[in-house]
């Protein structure tokens, strides 16, 4: 798994933080098919930590996300 | 997830930004076997952003694009 | 298989860290659909290696991770 | 998508180049099962771009690639 | 591929040193689904060397490993 | 697609060269589930080239290979 590039001035991060801000509750559709719903709790260069609406924290990793979409 | 090479001399990428500036109508598929179709907004190291029909952002991770094509 | 940044500040590490010490059950679900459970053992850069019920050590690969949650 | 080493004096570089000078159809095989054939127009270290028989530009990430042959 | 960190103080490549000294039957369980079992005969940073009941030499790129698990 | 370490002293580099040398059949199997058969004709940091039954190059991106035999 690279390592993302954890740089605040690329809108790709600076995207994520927003949420995080926010609490929006969004889509996150993974590269094995999986699609998972949570607001943002954390991101780092690995991983983005989810809360679900069971209050279930899920940490994926940022290599397994084929894209994400604010519900 | 590996970063791109974000070097504006390279063709690809030269391609994306022209893409954003005609605001094309693209299709990408992923690795995943999703079919995306929406303008983009814009791209970084990391991800592209596009706009689809329904006016919704998507971000999709460019680890994550097979192919993307000019509707 | 890239190198996982193995930096012990970012949220990620220190996660796993802390479920190595708790000693917590965790469900591992991987990017060709597998889905492990079992406690965590150690970490590395490349691997997390856990225990599951029936006592057996299974290295999974930090590059085959899609996400993880406690049980 | 890491990016490629692009550099001219690998075979597998030079292969491309060479694909592009003779105009050559190529079958394209990608890691999610598609299959494309068309003619190589460019190459940079992310992508190929290959223009198929209906004179369409198809942009494919390197990443994506499990192989190509001549057909 | 990228490059194992091929450090031999990392947890998971002196667990492997071990199954070679150990000469350990072990099932490699790979990102595309396979299932292979063998003894490992030698790593390297790209791939580990196993010998399976029949005698063969197959040759598993570490990219593309998901977890193993000793018999 | 990351580079591999090309480094001709790692023993998957040493053992890729004997098998060009030997003119041994090999069985390639990819990460999208394709087996390709066929003897090596050269290798790169990025790719492998192998001749099939009927004559034809097909050139292997390596981040694309699960594993492979001598048949």
């Amino acid at each position: 798994m690279a390592t993302t590039e954890f740089n605040t001035s690329l809108p790709s991060i600076r995207q994520l933080q927003e949420l995080i801000k926010q609490k929006t509750l969004v889509e996150w559709k993974l590269l094995n098919g999986d699609l998972l719903t949570g607001k943002l709790a954390w991101q780092d260069n690995n991983c983005v930590c989810i809360v679900d609406d069971r209050n279930r924290q899920i940490t994926i990793f940022k290599q397994a996300i084929a894209y994400y979409q604010p519900k």
